[in-house]
Order: structure tokens, then sequence, then C-alpha cells
């Protein structure tokens, strides 16, 4: 291990590639004939096969969740936060599968993939996929490794729905259902930001109706856009300020210039950037653009708008957990305005309502949506404690 | 007066253009050489002109406050809930002056103007104008319609700003400062989000560098993206589940399918509109790109960003209302996430720190950023009340 990298890492990782030849019948109607996921693991299978835990990644996650693909890369994967050896997601005690899901784009079939039939990238072509399917393809990949029960299976955001599909789709393949920062269903709020990434991205005249790729080209300006707006509901306003600069909630609490960090220090009187926000979203714009396959962010977006596990139980929620028997952890954050903390509660007393057990913790802290991947001191050690005793409980089981 | 206009409606109105030759030095250190300001005034003006009223506009408003244009007028003004006979501003009582700003689209000189000096539209050389040059232009407005002393200067939003700006910059010419729905200055979560809206403009590639007009054409996808974003930021959240279907907060108040209004019950699962929502959100991004004008919205945004009246006085904003002699009233709205209480707030302990004479008013409404501009029952009794006041002031100064 390079000398870079950090001792409570899992260190040096390498993704490896499932094929899988049976079809997958979507949610949609139509039919994946074969695919591949992409899958990373930290952490070793125990005897029993029991210790495994499934991460659920996010809109803009994959499966590099924790550790690095090089000595030389500056960033750890997504989750590194959480997933190590002595971390919350303790590699010393757990397995940890993590897999890009299907229509993504680092790796898992995906629009960027090529489609066998046609021998060209799917592009638009790609099915919509939906929780419920993710959830379908990550129980095959469950299959493959031979596992029969996920100690847990643990996610954030789009994870957090994952995470609820599966306590409603493998009730009993499952110990135990950690959500986090999730919702039970986007809001009309949600779906309207949504909609805005996904407009922007389509109406971009380089996005050629998804076809970009055969065009030598991408909807570099759209996504870009997309990513601005989504970054925005991600941090929270006071993160926001902490960032950028106070605002005068006690304007006694004087200096010059607050809540504004120029910087030339003078105004532009023009459109050029003025404040350091401005410039900081152009960044993560100009960043994620580069990186993410523009048609996958357009499926992630409709997975989100569509997920509704009560749909089926005719909109009661409790209903749809009524086979449920695996134990609940729900963590909030204070300031996220993406999925508040009431969000969580709509889906605790769902699980409440139908005598399910669920723990249930609000964490106070500033950052926002984002916080779910961040080293919140009261976070970690509440996910700490819990998977310490669902390790416990494996041990008693066991012996 | 058609059937078909309301009986408490001002009726018809006819906008008037101002000419003025005087330069205008603006903020930036430009000078606009000559300029029209477009105007409609409600109400008669009395003998000792003191029972006028300035209305400030917002972002997208312009001097068509109230009233009808012609009888098959589907829409009155702006601010037709507040202004007209027997209303809270009160055209039996108050004579109304309203204009459009200078850099609008709606009549008054802008960048979609011709430019006297290049015979062809100003274009992106309109020069970025501030709040504290509106406020300015006003003034010179002010002069010549013969009005010594606004009764009151009232607007919402940017408007409120506005109202702020008279307080400082013409103190004596004011009796009551009327703020709604304001702040104090804009936040990061403020400032990104406009620098989205400008982004989505400026990265159309119908905008040609601001020079649409000379290629007749705009960038209309940008501005339906730029709206699109606004409106989002305009309607609370509890607002839009109003309007597009409930969310479960009490996951008891049941019913099928509750939280999506699906167009066609079935969802698409491909990129086409699903939810109620998005095609409201076209809908108004669509009506506002074909009426706006691309340059006036970038142009109201960065005024919008460089308000901060504190800047002058080392970023105590209590020092910036020293020379105030008005009344001030503020009101702020529940719900509104754009700028929300705690920012009136920030306002009204500046005043109080500067010993002024306030009222403040925080108004329970779920329809966020917008209340300022609906009938509110509680606001526009408060509106109204505050204004009767004002009038009995005059009759008693004048008696």
């Amino acid at each position: 291990m390079s000398a870079s990298i950090p001792t409570d890492s899992v260190g040096l990782v390498t993704p490896q590639s499932y094929h899988f030849d049976e079809p997958l019948d979507l949610r949609s109607g139509k039919v994946l004939d074969a695919y591949d996921l992409t899958v990373e693991t930290y952490g070793t299978l125990n005897g029993e096969k029991s210790n495994a835990i499934l991460v659920c990644h996010a809109l803009s996650g994959d499966h590099h969740a924790a550790g690095y693909h090089s000595a030389t890369d500056k960033k750890p994967g997504w989750w590194d936060a959480c997933i190590g050896p002595g971390k919350a997601i303790d590699t010393d005690l757990f397995f940890v599968v993590s897999l890009n899901n299907l229509g993504g784009c680092a790796g898992s079939t995906g629009p960027a993939s090529i489609n066998p039939k046609t021998e060209t990238f799917y592009g638009p072509d790609f099915p919509v996929v939906t929780v419920r399917d993710w959830v379908k393809s990550q129980f095959r990949l469950m299959d493959r490794l031979g596992i029969e029960k996920w100690a847990a299976v643990i996610g954030g955001s789009l994870g957090g729905m994952q995470v609820l599909r599966w306590a409603i789709s493998y009730p009993q393949r499952l110990g135990h259902a950690i959500s986090i920062a999730a919702a039970p269903k986007l809001s009309a709020q949600n779906i309207a930001f949504n909609e805005v990434a996904r407009h922007s991205i389509i109406s971009d005249p380089n996005f050629h109706a998804g076809h970009y790729l055969q065009n030598n080209t991408y909807p570099k300006q759209g996504l870009m856009l997309a990513r601005m707006v989504g970054h925005i509901t991600y941090l929270s306003d006071s993160a926001m300020r902490a960032k950028f600069g106070k605002t005068v909630t006690d304007f006694e609490a004087t200096g010059t210039n607050f809540g504004r960090d120029l910087r030339t220090g003078k105004l532009s009187f023009g459109l050029n950037v003025d404040f350091q926000v401005e410039s900081y979203l152009h960044y993560q714009g100009e960043r994620f653009s580069e990186n993410f396959d523009a048609n996958t962010y357009l499926l992630m977006t409709k997975a989100l708008d569509y997920f509704d596990p009560s749909v089926d139980y005719e909109g009661n929620l409790a209903h749809a957990f009524a086979n449920s028997s695996c134990k609940f952890l729900l963590i909030s954050f204070s300031t996220d305005w993406r999925f508040p903390p009431e969000r969580s509660r709509e889906i605790v007393n769902a699980l409440l309502k139908a005598g399910k057990e669920v723990s249930y913790l609000e964490i106070e802290a500033d950052q926002g949506h984002d916080a779910f991947l961040l080293p919140v001191p009261r976070y970690i050690r509440a996910l700490t404690t819990y998977l310490k005793r669902v390790h416990q409980e494996l041990a008693a089981h066991a012996s």
C-alpha cells in the first residue's frame, strides 16, 4: 500500500465485472436480455456468509464507495468516510458489496454501453430502470455471490430508497435496512428540480436526442446546469453561508463586506463571476459534466421521480411493509431540505403502523443533504454503534 | 368600462412615457445619457400632492401593476390584488405611481431599446443597473410629477429592496417605507440560483453574446430554464403540494396515488412529462420566455446580487438607516424560503438598532415567496389598515 493511502482505508481496490445472461423483466414492461454489473467488495466474507452488507448508491454515485484505484488517486471512493477498517461500516467485521447500478455510467451496462443487438451505443434506447429493477438486479448479484441474507442493506438518498425496496421486495433476505436521508417518494418540488435538470440536458443542442456519443459530442452545458441546480439542493443555506461567507442573522456580527466574498474585491458590473459561490458552482458543474453520462443522469432522475413503494398498496406505505421482517434504522439531517427529517418520519410512522422494529435518528448537521456522505461525528457514532450490534447479533446467532 | 372588468378594478389604464435628458450617473461608473420611463398611475393626486404612493416592481414585474389595458385583457396588472378602489392600496384615497424600471423590457429604456448612438439594440451593452440607480431614476420621475414627498413607497421582493434604498438615499422624501418579502442582501443560495439562471441564458446558443435581436432570434430555452428554476423558488414546497397533489405528511391521510397527479394515469417510462408539476413548469417557462427580454433578466438578477445597502457602512445595516426619517412596515411570509422571515427580521433588527419606528408582521401563508402578490386575507387586512392610518395622518397634517 502506498504511503499516501491512510491506514484506516480499505486500500487499493479493483472493481470486478459480473455478466448476467438471464433476461431481466423491467418495471416498464421492457426486457434487458443480458447485462453486466461492476462491483467492488471490501473486507472478507465469513464462512457462514452472514456478514455481507450491501451498499446502494445515490444519483451520481457508483461502485467505487471506498479505497483507491491507484496509489496516485487524489480522492478515495464516495463513502470512504464510512467504509474501512475500524470505520462505521467496519471492513474488519463485514464484507461490503458495492455495485454500479444498471443504467449507470461507471462500468455496469447503461446508455453509454454497446447494445449487442445494434452494435452501437444504447443511448436513449436504454430502458428506464426503476428502484425496483435495481433491487432485482442486486438480488441476482447476491445469488451469484452465494449470499443468502444480507446482514444489512444500507444507502443514503436514492440509495436509501433502494434499501426500503429491499425490505419490501425480498423481506427474508436482509437482517437490517438502514435508510439515510431518504423519502418515501418525491415531493412536487423534488420532481420540479429533476425536471429542470432533465430539461437543461434535453434542450442542449449537443444532446442530439440522446445520440450524442455517435455524434462525438456530449451535452456539456446541459449537464453542467443540471449539476449546478442539483448541487444547490444538496447543500443547506447554512452550509453555503459557511462556505462562501456569512449572512447577518445577527446584524451586529459585523465585519466589512460579510456575506460576499468577492474574488476581485470589486463588483464586475457585468456578467462575470462576482461571488465565490458562482465560481464554485461552475467548477462543480464543469467537473461533473466531464465525468458523467447525460443519458444516465436522465435515467437516475426518472428513477427518483417514479419511486413510490406505496403505489401497489393503494397509497398505504404501512401496507407496503407488511411482510418486512428486518429491523430498520432511519437517519435524517436537520438542514437537509431535499429530503428533510419529516420525510424520514413519514417512513418511520408507516413502519410503526405496520408494527415493525424501527430506530430513528435525526442528526443536527449544517451540511444539508450532503451530510450523509460526510464524517458528521454523531452520525458516524450512531452508525458505528448500530452496526457493532448487528455484528454481535450475527456472532450470537452463529454460536 | 367593459362589463368584464370587475367593479373594484382601476379599470382601463394607459401607460405614459416620460423622457429624461439629464445624464444618469450609474453605480457602475457608466453614464446613461438619456432614457425613457414608462409609467402608469391610478387614482388622483390631491391638491397638496401629498397622497402619492410609489410602487416598485420585482424581477419580472413592470409598470402595469393594476387594471386592464383593454377590455379583452384576460388578466389585470401584477398587483391588482392590492391596488384599486377600496383595496389595500386604495385608489379612492391615493395616487399610485408604478413604473417599469430602467433596464426593463416593458417600455422603459433597456437592452431591447435602440441605442441612439449606434442606432441598433443596446443588447449586452446596456449598462448594469443597481437598485440605487433605479431609485435615482424614480426620484427624477417624482420630480417630474411635482411630488415633494411620497406618502409611501411600497414593494415586494426586489421591489422591497428599492423601498429600503429610498429610505436611505432620500430619507426626507417618503413618509412610509413598506418592504414586503425582502432581504437586506442575498444569501449565497440566492446568488447560486441567480447564477444558474444566468448560466442557462448565456449558454443558450441563441444568446449570441447578448446580440440575439440583431440575429432575429432569442435564447428561448435558456430563458425558459431560468424561469423554471426561478418559479420553483417562488413557490413553497407546501404550495406545490397543494397545486399538484398532496404528499403524505400524515401517511394515514390515504387515497390512491396521492402526491402524483399523473396526466395519463400511467408512467411514461420515458422522458415524457409524467407529473403535473412538470407540465406546469414547462408552461410557465414557455410563456415567460416569449414575453421577457433575456438581457433584462440578466440585469435584474445582477441588481439582486449586488443589493447590499450596508456595503457603504462597513457592513453595518443600522448605520445605513441612520438618516432615515420615515416609518417602516416590514412584512414576511412563513413559507417563503427565497427571502424567509429571518431575512426581514434582520432588517427589523437593524432599524430598531438605528432607533427607527418599525412595524413587523409575519404572515402565516402557504404560498411561499409568491404570497406577496396574492390576496392572502391577513396580509391584505394588515396592509389595508396600515395605509388607512397613513391616509388619516395625511388628512390630519393637512387640516
